[in-house]
């Protein structure tokens, strides 16, 4: 099959890998229908992820058709159509048992990262009950693949991390499909003010259409002035950190009113700098988090009850042929307009 | 009257200094007892807290008779002894309706701050309704006192802001008499292990008296390590960091199980370094805060029923005309073999 | 003064009253312009409210112009346009510390219960500065009296209390005002599906109009059967009792999904039958309370950001001269198509 | 093998049956060495649990070796020395996958219910990667026992959801082995008062000695008086009610101050009265279910470390060929002075 293979950082390479196949009895196979780019797979480009060696398979995104399933798959069949989560889980260790999925002991964020992932023809998928949805025809693939991951991790690690809630003033720093899609959770639960940071101006536009009720194009100390201006000196309940870089983290915690939530959502490479100089007395909460996929029922179920567009996000398509195209409008946004980037691999 | 009276980074005087009158009708002026020197107390002598300016008297620890109530006081009269909260609140405000009485738009933490404090004969408290606890004779001066701030900031802002759990595995960094009391509170909560971190072997072996299970005399790397060792390399279920310096920071974060929680109580001087690069995975919260001494009635009531036994904190007494000395004692606390420093006022 | 006044079950009067005056310090006298009837007035004139003796002045709804203040009221001064919460609280009780003035032992709700109310040309208000809130121009009269108790009565203690969340099945029990109004806020926090039941067609209707997914026009075995087929067989994760009779109390618990939280709303003037035969394996919770009123001020910024239209809710109109007119509506309330009653008293 | 087989209301008889032998790939069976009978299993032989038809081997209660298991059984192999846990879970389903595994769509509480239970000499446990846990040599049989059922019911469905605090006053209605497990768990967050009612004064003399602060010996009228007297008429935070009877829940509504939380944990048989007319307003919280044993694995590390000790509640021990006989003595607990009953199986 074809794949696309990490080769270091900056190197990304089509190639020609074989098909995998079930090898433990609890895997799946997946062919592949549509694929999406995650911000992730930007920072692992960058080399940010430690964890990924040359010759990976990267990719955690995606939506196809069961192929074949080990003999301890229960629930899905070859001929299934499928979301794939991007946690994996056995359901047995002692994180799954508390909840935790996200750390499970055999699993956790592994596709695309320590075992191959997605941006290829097929993918082996472990514990395939526990990391397969089964989707009705109603939802279509567009919709589906950004419930992979990125809708989940908005939510789970921005709004509900942050504890959003009625009439709460919110920022979000990053205007990128995370930082988009944790505007459409917040507003679930009905802030007030939800005020969108960056330094792009078409997705800061794209944010207004989405439903953000102020748009800051700034960083550093003039974002900070900006944001409390907006909130009469005060600050937000919660901030949400949608990059992954030190500026983004340093700019949500001095935004944050006292109380206030700051959620951690970027992938991040280095450390950065917390001012407990002055935010001991804050009364402030700082969450860090890779997603559970706990919510993906839930989210389906918004899907298909009109409460969400996921779509929406998406502004450029591309064939599996062209993915490292796809890649390349990703990493120039601001330059390509771009969104949310879909990969057709196949019908 | 007789006041200790902050002149600088440094500077501590004993000065004569006019008796303080009720101001506001809410005001009580209370004769002091009883009080005691926080760690607080030596942050700002180090000059950690910019709020502070020279003149100022210090303290906000205090037990006493109240001596003159303003007509808008309802519940203190005239001889009334009471226990003096750290934590002054209007009550009115929209942070007070809040439940966050810390953060007070007229009060928060201001005694021996922004306000004149304990550390002298006589002290006058804003919305004495809000700010003094009645005292039944069965609690005596020197469990009161712990009462003021110890207890309810090691309560409120280490061992519930860290939601310790029966069955949890907790590490308290920093063995001084918030670190101990942080111990004292935890056990209320029964976690199965409770690991202390100090440098001082006779606050360390105090430790063990108090229930700490395991006791590590060591920093840096050396006690990340010892940590781990303990939990058999998964680290600790919460954190609370007691002490107030980046190395005990970042120690913390070192030890953090995932899903763990670190709650910050100690006051901090400088930024410190947060490992965003391999946290931003680890699902951790991390808090700050104030005390709302909103516990305080609880733990009145858990003294009386002989729950929790603050006044084994106390290791050197005092008689106020030596307030320096217990300044130095309680500063040089590994010489001294100090825990909390307490001083007569008066009888 | 004209005041309307309860003289046993069934009878209300229009009665000529001295004007009430400041008593305590911290009273204010309020100029009512507007207030309302709350469904809770109908239970009190059919008895259902024990302590209501005969001689009292009905209502706990109300905004006007504050007349004269107590010398230790500090927020609020003669001219000023207030909004009055049905919630009196002293700031200072174990309850109110507590964070529950709802039960403030001087307090809660004794307007128009064990005080005379807001159904006169003035009345007075005990601890004013908790129990007013500053009206700004741009929130009208008919908007803001909803905020006296029927808004918060249906956050707080409806779909608060059930923990609504997003892509929940909920089922509100009582189309009338309160169980409007709980519609409108679960609508905050983004349900599903919610399943409105009631026997007014006229109700259910509206219920449409503001964002009900479906209604269900009947009452026992049929509304059981009717909620249990919208859901697939499934039953709700969240039921709100808003109209305060065995019967719809009976029918919120038979419609319960395993894990399911019923919120009553209510007023109940007999005992209930609970079926812990069949329920007491069923992982449910179930809430009584009465309305804290503590988010008051956040209700009043999702109006004035035009998040929520409280003024909906309102059918019919009257001067304060015809308000028995305005109760004969409300309890006709199928006949009339009756909603929210407003009743105008004053400029 | 032999097993204790239910033939209708009021009969029990010890039969031969065929051993159980593995039927689904996720199957273990286990030969038991120790069994314990649960107070469920006398509301079963009264009657009270419809579910449970003539013919049935009856037990969810019991610590053996495991004999086989099936291929799809990864963490188990024969020889292991197992707990069995009383929750069967699929671990897939929609309610295992929301943490609610008591509800598992192929599981819940079936063992001794719809399929066969632990009261023989072997017992076939579905989904035993889900139901088993390891025992380390440590904790002996009469210990782990214990932990299937009677612990962490009194922690999950009675501590647990009553949410008890450090300095609660809580009372404890029923002092058999689930109630005096609810004190022993209630403990491990040091409430103030534990006042523990029976009417079976040598089950209150061992409550004593476990931990409660008071003791009523009495019930009805007399026994809600006595409880507000020794709360000076406030009544308590919390109330667990762990009978089963409508007496004993009427009692448990009638006794709790404002806020007040009680949960049932009994195993009811009949509707109950709610006294919905004085309890509307009085901020309540009920709760049922059924336990997930989601503690289980957090129990037993309690056990290890000395926090509690589960086999103090055991008063008799019998043989298998006896175990009629310790129905007998636990249906008549008071003439026996019966708490836990205990049956060894085999070595």
């Amino acid at each position: 099959m074809k794949a696309l293979v990490y080769r270091g950082p900056g190197i990304l390479k089509l190639e020609e890998r074989p098909d995998p196949v079930v090898i433990q009895p609890t895997d799946a196979v997946v062919r592949l229908t549509t694929i999406s780019i995650c911000g992730t797979d930007l920072h692992i480009l960058k080399g940010d992820v430690p964890s990924i060696s040359s010759g990976r398979i990267l990719g955690h995104e995606g939506v196809g058709i069961v192929e074949a399933v080990g003999p301890e798959v229960h629930d899905f069949r070859p001929g299934d159509r499928v979301l794939i989560s991007l946690t994996t889980s056995c359901g047995r260790c002692s994180y799954c048992r508390k909840g935790m999925p996200s750390h499970c002991r055999s699993g956790g964020w592994i596709l695309g990262n320590s075992i191959d992932g997605t941006q290829a023809e097929f993918v082996r998928i472990p514990f395939a009950d526990n990391g397969l949805h089964h989707l009705v025809p109603e939802i279509d693939d567009e919709a589906a693949v950004l419930l992979s991951c990125n809708f989940p991790t908005s939510l789970e690690c921005g709004t509900m991390a942050a504890s959003v809630n009625p009439g709460d003033r919110v920022a979000i720093v990053g205007a990128g499909p995370v930082g988009l899609a944790a505007l459409i959770t917040c507003r679930l639960y009905s802030p007030s003010e939800v005020i969108m940071v960056d330094l792009n101006g078409h997705r800061l536009q794209t944010a207004l259409t989405l439903g953000a009720t102020h748009i800051v194009n700034a960083t550093g100390p003039a974002a900070v002035e900006a944001v409390l201006a907006l909130t009469k000196g005060e600050g937000v309940d919660a901030a949400i950190e949608a990059v992954g870089i030190p500026e983004s983290f340093e700019l949500c915690q001095l935004i944050l009113a006292p109380g206030g939530r700051l959620a951690n959502v970027g992938v991040h490479g280095k450390p950065v700098s917390l001012h407990l100089e002055s935010l001991w007395s804050a009364n402030l909460t700082f969450t860090t988090r890779l997603v559970d996929a706990s919510t993906t029922a839930r989210l389906l179920r918004m899907v298909r009850s009109g409460q969400i567009h996921p779509g929406l996000l998406i502004t450029h398509r591309f064939a599996f042929g062209d993915i490292l195209g796809a890649y390349d409008t990703f990493a120039n946004a601001t330059r390509e307009k771009a969104g949310k980037m879909v990969v057709r691999v196949s019908e």
